[in-house]
């Protein structure tokens, strides 16, 4: 299941604390984006995890739970990617948090669905930036070399850039792609219409569009048409 | 060449800021084990480990840098291993050093012979575990899913436990080994004698002989024993 990803060029990532209509939740899983994220940074809880899950299963999408609490833990989506807050000051959030998860569900976890992201906030405004008293100022160096300690040391499968509702340096992206081999590339924020979310897909492997979905529908649907820009695999 | 170690079952480590004969020395490097670590975890500077090295290499045997300090990186090393303390209290010694290492000298690092260790210690009365403000108030299970977390979420090639000059508890070490699939379970800390090296060597893959070395080097030679009663690979 895990290698399915190497395929999907773009994701929605619905956050379970925001509301979302009916109508608007079926024209995201219905648009032919490659897969659905469910994640946020602050309110999650098992139950509009659990909610926002259901709603999502009456269409026949690939589902993915974003993990950042372990009690919100729902059971039955295809993948788990399990955030590693490189640029985190504090240890909770590169192993402390997951370590105790581990201590207590590592015998029943699906390993062969968990993947881990290699995650880097770069927005000082962001949540997660704040909850997990992450450093921002950092320049490309410092970009390029947590890349290459998620790939290097850590093995990590996915390294997760991620500017949370600002759009990012796209030269300094590129770069980032440039020393990356087997893990793949993801790219978050600031993607709201199809002129950004081209730029972002030419730099990453995979875009991922959250906070457009709520900000306006029918330009969040449309970045979905950089498919048809990538290559066929 | 990193896949040699799986071949490995015993490794003598020698301290830089330790003196050591000639005499000694060649008893070491002629004792039949596996390869020849270097390393140590205070007073390591690039003068001591070069000189160090240049006495190892008048043997045949393989050489392994365990880099603590990004200043004594010695050129020449078969491999060189890098450790995580994943219990350490500091992001530091989980990724800040290995970041900053890796910005300045990434472009350059020989990655096809660097492995990471995922390095638990549970003395506390250890320099390292002092050095990285590491909690060693561990139970059994939290070493467990420190393994796991080496195994499932960074996929690091080495787990090692470390109980520096102290014996370990052998009925844990065992459970340890019983998590681990893919990654190589090293043990390290009271080897002194050829019993405890038997004890150690049926639970790890592994083991590691050091103190034992400036304390009663027949006794440390006599450890290598061990790789007789080790199945062949």
């Amino acid at each position: 299941m895990k290698s399915i990803i190497k395929n999907w060029n773009h994701i929605f990532k619905l956050d379970p604390d925001k509301k979302i209509s009916d109508d608007h939740l079926a024209k995201i899983c219905s648009s032919g984006t490659d897969a659905i994220m469910v994640g946020g940074s602050s309110g999650i809880t098992y139950e509009n995890t659990y909610d926002l899950f259901s709603r999502i299963q009456q269409y026949s999408i690939p589902t993915i739970l974003e993990v950042s609490n372990q009690d919100a833990i729902v059971i039955g989506f295809d993948l788990y990617m399990i955030p590693i807050v490189l640029n985190a000051s504090d240890a909770e959030w590169i192993i402390g948090n997951h370590q105790r998860a581990i201590k207590k569900y590592g015998d029943i976890m699906p390993w062969e669905n968990i993947l881990t992201e290699a995650y880097v906030s770069l927005n000082p405004d962001a949540t997660v930036t704040k909850v997990t008293n992450a450093s921002t100022d950092l320049n490309e160096e410092d970009v390029l070399s947590y890349a290459r300690c998620a790939e290097q040391l850590f093995h990590m499968p996915i390294f997760y850039v991620e500017y949370s509702g600002v759009f990012g340096n796209i030269a300094m992206l590129k770069n980032v792609k440039k020393v990356l081999t087997n893990t793949q590339f993801f790219y978050g924020g600031g993607i709201n219409n199809i002129q950004k979310a081209l730029m972002a897909a030419k730099v990453a492997d995979t875009i991922i569009v959250g906070n457009a979905i709520y900000n306006d529908i029918e330009l969040a649907i449309e970045t979905v048409k950089i498919k048809d820009e990538m290559p066929k695999q």
